[in-house]
């Protein structure tokens, strides 16, 4: 399972490799009310991601390395969903991945410098049968779920 | 509950007050080592602090307002501890406190400039009958545990 965690959106995509097809198990996103306080929105997250893992027998979970931007508050916020994904790593021992939006890149397109639309023009190849996503998150989800299956040349049984 | 939290060291004091008693019910620190995984730490400090919560009746966390240092990574992963925090506070039905650190000088000292020994002598006065904690970290998590005492003039009979 890869996510793009975020306060407002949460997106995610879930893959499956088998012999050598890749599964598209589920995907989407989670959207959370801005009118719900932090707190809130953290039990929320938690419980969505947690049924997820439940759900789907998830084993992995793929993140990209956040930059510090222009809003260090933001940047914490955002550490606080992350704490929340590695606490359900350590509760259903997930194996954890990070990668730079740069290895993302050139994981799903062989370019790492490739834009976020040729990103997604890809994801969306590679997942004919998938409605077009209505958020860019879920698409970025997808795009490091799709990095990390490949870079791990994902073999088990699952 | 104050917390002082930290992937070394966690300091933390829990405070109750009686009618115009400022009563310590509980402090120390957890300390995880280093050796194990962040996702490994992440685990032990939910569960640590899990346990505190229900075991002393907790109703409400207090945290000091983290600013950015030199390091954004450990800005970041200070972000991780937090949102289990809240993860807990949302879990329990907790209030949550957020103090600068200026404001906690100003509630326990009076004052919002005092140095962290001022801070701590004034936090040793208050408990005299507590050993003289071996980190920094368990007065730190203390000073902030006063403030919200008194800043909120806690009334309920716990």
């Amino acid at each position: 399972m890869g996510i793009d965690p975020g306060f407002r959106i949460a997106g995610f995509g879930i893959l499956k490799k088998e012999s050598k097809q890749t599964i598209l198990l589920d995907y989407g996103y989670l959207s959370m009310p801005p009118s719900k306080s932090l707190v809130a929105r953290i039990g929320m997250f938690h419980d969505f991601f947690s049924e997820k893992v439940i759900q789907q027998r998830v084993t992995d979970i793929a993140l990209e390395t956040p930059f510090l931007g222009k809003n260090a508050q933001n940047f914490l916020k955002l550490g606080y969903l992350r704490g929340i994904l590695y606490l359900l790593a350590n509760k259903h021992t997930l194996t954890t991945h990070e990668f730079s939006p740069r290895e993302v890149k050139l994981g799903v397109t062989g370019y790492g410098g490739a834009t976020k639309e040729q990103v997604g023009r890809i994801i969306l190849q590679l997942f004919p049968r998938m409605e077009k996503p209505k958020k860019d998150d879920v698409t970025d989800a997808l795009a490091v779920t799709v990095c990390c299956l490949w870079k791990n040349n994902f073999q088990r049984s699952l």
